[in-house]
C-alpha cells in the first residue's frame, strides 16, 4: 500500500502541474491570439491588421510581463508602443513594451506614474488603432490613478474607513471605481474610438470581468449615487477625506462624468476576454487525472469559506468514495478550486493551502488510499515559500512517530512547520501566474 | 421563472419525503426481516424457527417502539417476551413487547431499571433462543446501566470531566463502554450462548456499529488500559470519582472482565445489521430526483463541519452548475447528508438545517434557478418545531421587501424567525426516525 500512496502522491503533483501549464500567462495568451496571413484572431474576434494603423500594448498585473512577451512574440514589430505596470521584480525580457515596476499590494508613486503614462498612451490612440490590454491578478493595486483632485492617500484612507465599517467587497469596489481615472471602464473610455482588446488572467471567484483588476475595460453598473448611499448606510461621511465626499457629490451633480455604463458606445469597440482562470486549470487537471486512470469529478472552481471546514467537506467526499463509491467510484479524482480563508488564531506559519492539507490529514487519518494536495497556482501560499502541501491517510501516523501533534499545529495555524518536518511541503517556486488555488483529492482502488 | 421555482420547491420536498420513507423504522425492519414457511430471513442470515425455542425482543432508542411493532407484525406470537427502552412519549401499540419510557438526553432511573430488566432477560436466554435487539438513535442515553459498584452520577461526572479536558469523542466512548454493564458488546456477551440479531437504525456519521448506542452488541477494541492512558494523557485522575478510577484499575488487574473483543466466541452467534442510515435515505432521495428528471449527484452522507461554511461549499457547487455545468449539468440535483455543527454566537432560535438554508440563501442570491432544502430526518431541527427550511435564489429579494436583514438573522443564529416570517420553514412533524440530516440542492435548466 505504501507504494501505491507514493504513486498517488506523484500523480497528484502531475495533475497539479498540468493545471498550472494551462494557465501559464504566455501560453494562455498564445492559445487565445493567433496571427495568420495578416489576420489577428483573438478569441472569437478577427482583426485585419492591414486596416489597423497602430497597435498599442498596455496592461497591469503580476503576470502581465510574460503576457507582454507573448504578445511581442505574436505581433513583433507591429507593436508601435507599449507600457505595462508590473510588481517589482516580476519582469521579462521585452523588445518594445516598457515595463514599469510598481508597488503591490500597497500602491505607490511608480504605479501612479505608470498608470498616467498608460492613460496618456491610450488617449492618443485613434479610430484605426488597436489597444491590446493585458490584465492579471494584482492589477488593481498596480494601476493606481486617483481621479483629478484626489490623491493616493485619499483613496487609501477611504478604503480603510470602508473596511472598518464592514462594507462588503462589492460596495468597496463600487467606490474604488468612482475614485479612479482608469478603473470601472474608464481606461476603455479613454481609448475610444480605438478598438480595445483586453486579455485577462482571472484571479477572482467566478471570473467577474468588472472585478478583475477593478475592470479598467469593463462597463460599471454602479453609480456615484450608489456610492453616496453606501456612505449614508454606514454613516461614514464625516470620517472620509473631504475631497472624496466632494468628488462623489460632483459626480452626482454631473460635474464629473459617470463611469461608462453597459450601453456606452465605447463597449461596441471593446472586447474583453478571460484567457485563463481557475476553471481552465481545473479542466486541464481533469484531463491529466483521466489520462492517469482516475474517474474525475470537478466540484467547483468557486469554493470559498473557512479553510478547515471546507477541508472537512472534502474529506467527507473522499471517505464516501471508500465507503459507497459516491460521488464516484475509485479510482477517483475530485478537483476543486477557488480561494478559502483562514481565521488566524495562532501565530504559526502557513497558508490556506497548507492548512487545508493539515485539516484534511486529520479528517482522513485511519482510512485508506487517500491523497490530498492543495496548492496556490502562484506557487506562494500565504507568507511562505511553499505552494501548499500534500497529505495522505498515513500522514498522521508518520507525524505521531515524530511526536508531532497535528491538532496543536492546526490550533497555532502552523501548518508550514508541520509539513516541513514531514518533508511534505509542496514547492513549485514562483509560477508567474495566479488563478487562485487548486485542490486534488485522489482515492485509489484497494 | 417564479413558476419554475415553485415547482422546484415542491420537487425538493418530494425528494426529501422519499428519503424519509426509506428510513421509516417499521418499513426498514420489514425490508430487512421476512418470515416465510417458518424460515426467518434477517439480512443475509436465515433462522429456522422450528429449531429456536424462545424469541426475545430487546432494544433501546427513540425509534425503537415502531421497530418493535414491526417485529411483532412479523413474528406475532412467536415472541416469548420483550422489553425495549424508549424516550418518554415515543411509544407504539404493542402486544407482547413491554416499553419502558425513560430519560433522554439525560439518563434516569427508569432507563436504568429498564436496562437491568433487559440484561436479566438476555441473561436467561439459552443456547437455542434468539434475541432480537432493536437499536436506534438515543439508544445510549436510554440504556444506562453502570457496572456494579458504579452509579449513574459517577458516569455523568466522568463524562463532564472528559468533555471539559477536551477528550475526543472516540476517547469518551472508550471510557463509557468500560463503565457500563451493557455497552461495548456486554449485552451480547450476556445473551451468549443465545443467538443475537441486532437491527440498527444509524444516527451516526459513517454508521460505525460500535458507536451507534455505544454498541451493546458490537465488539469493543478499546481496553481498560486505554482508559487509564486517557486519564493520564489529560491528567484528570484526581478529578474523577474514586469509584471510577478503582473500577478501571480493577479492570487492568483482571478482577473485572474486559469488554468482549472481536475474537470473542460470542460474536460468532451475533449478527449486527444496519437496517437504515443516512446513505439509505440519500439513495432513495436520488431515485425520486431522477424520476423527477434531475441528473443527481450524491456528494457524501458524512458531511460535518461548521454549518455556514459547509453551506458556502454547497452554494459554490450550485453556482458552478449554472456557470460551467460542473459537477453535473442542469437540471441537477446535488444530495448530501450527515450532521453539521453550529457555533452559537447569538441568542436567536434555529437549528443547523435552518442555518444552512439561510447561509445558502445568502450565497445563491442574485443567481438563478437554485433551490436549497435542508432538513433533519427526525423532523426536529434544533429546539424548534421545524425540520429545516427551504431557500432559493429569490429568498433574499423577498426578505428585502419585508425589510428583513438575512445577515442580521444569521449573526444572531435566528434562522427560525427569518424563515418563519417568509413562510419558508419546512415542517414534517415528528417522524419517529433519525438518520441525521438531508440536504437537497436543485438547479434547473434556464
Amino acid at each position: 500500500m505504501t507504494y501505491d500512496l507514493e504513486k498517488m502522491r506523484k500523480d497528484a503533483i502531475k495533475i497539479f502541474h498540468r493545471g498550472l501549464e494551462a494557465v501559464e500567462p504566455a501560453a494562455a495568451v498564445k492559445r487565445n491570439c493567433r496571427l495568420t496571413d495578416g489576420m489577428l484572431r483573438i478569441g472569437k474576434s478577427t482583426f485585419d491588421l492591414s486596416k489597423i494603423d497602430n497597435i498599442y500594448v498596455v496592461g497591469t498585473g503580476k503576470a502581465s510581463a510574460p503576457m507582454a512577451a507573448a504578445i511581442e512574440d505574436i505581433l513583433g514589430e507591429r507593436i508601435a508602443k507599449g507600457i505595462v505596470n508590473v510588481k517589482y521584480g516580476h519582469v521579462a525580457q521585452l523588445k518594445t513594451v516598457k515595463l514599469i515596476e510598481a508597488g503591490h499590494p500597497i500602491p505607490d508613486e511608480n504605479g501612479q506614474a505608470g498608470a498616467q503614462s498608460i492613460l496618456n498612451l491610450v488617449n492618443d490612440a485613434g479610430k484605426n488603432d488597436l489597444v491590446v490590454c493585458l490584465i492579471s491578478g494584482g492589477g488593481s493595486a498596480l494601476l493606481p490613478l486617483p481621479f483629478q483632485g484626489l490623491t493616493l492617500k485619499d483613496k487609501q484612507d477611504t478604503t480603510d474607513v470602508l473596511l472598518a465599517c464592514g462594507a462588503t467587497i462589492h460596495e468597496i469596489n463600487a467606490i474604488r471605481k468612482h475614485l479612479s481615472a482608469v478603473k470601472g471602464g474608464r481606461l476603455a473610455k479613454a481609448a475610444f474610438p480605438a478598438t480595445i482588446v483586453s486579455l485577462m488572467l482571472s484571479d477572482v471567484i467566478g471570473d467577474n470581468l468588472d472585478v478583475i483588476a477593478s475592470g479598467p475595460t469593463v462597463p460599471d453598473s454602479s453609480t456615484f449615487k450608489d456610492c453616496m448611499n453606501i456612505f449614508s448606510k454606514y454613516s461614514i461621511i464625516n470620517r472620509l477625506p473631504r475631497a472624496v465626499v466632494d468628488h462623489i457629490e460632483a459626480g452626482i451633480s454631473g460635474t464629473i462624468p459617470e463611469t461608462p455604463k453597459p450601453d456606452d458606445p465605447v463597449f461596441e469597440k471593446t472586447h474583453n476576454l478571460v484567457i485563463g482562470s481557475n476553471i481552465d486549470a481545473i479542466r486541464a487537471a481533469k484531463k491529466e487525472a483521466e489520462a492517469l486512470g482516475y474517474r474525475t469529478l470537478v466540484l467547483s472552481s468557486m469554493i470559498e469559506g473557512e479553510t478547515r471546514e471546507v477541508a472537512l467537506v472534502h474529506g467527507a467526499l473522499a471517505r464516501e468514495v471508500l465507503r459507497t463509491g459516491n460521488p464516484l467510484p475509485a479510482p477517483a479524482c475530485i478537483l476543486s478550486g477557488g480561494e478559502t480563508t483562514v481565521t488566524l488564531k495562532g501565530d504559526g506559519l502557513g497558508g490556506r493551502n497548507q492548512e487545508f492539507a493539515l485539516a484534511a490529514a486529520l479528517d482522513i487519518a485511519g482510512h485508506d488510499r487517500i491523497v490530498v494536495l492543495s496548492g496556490g497556482t502562484d506557487g506562494n501560499d500565504g507568507p511562505t515559500d511553499a505552494a501548499g502541501a500534500i497529505a495522505d491517510n498515513n500522514t498522521l501516523k508518520r507525524a505521531e512517530k515524530m511526536n508531532l501533534s497535528p491538532h496543536m499545529f492546526l490550533e497555532k495555524n502552523d501548518s508550514y512547520h508541520f509539513f516541513e518536518k514531514l518533508g511534505d511541503l509542496f514547492k513549485t517556486g514562483p509560477t508567474n501566474t495566479n488563478v487562485m488555488d487548486l485542490r486534488i483529492i485522489l482515492v485509489s482502488k484497494p
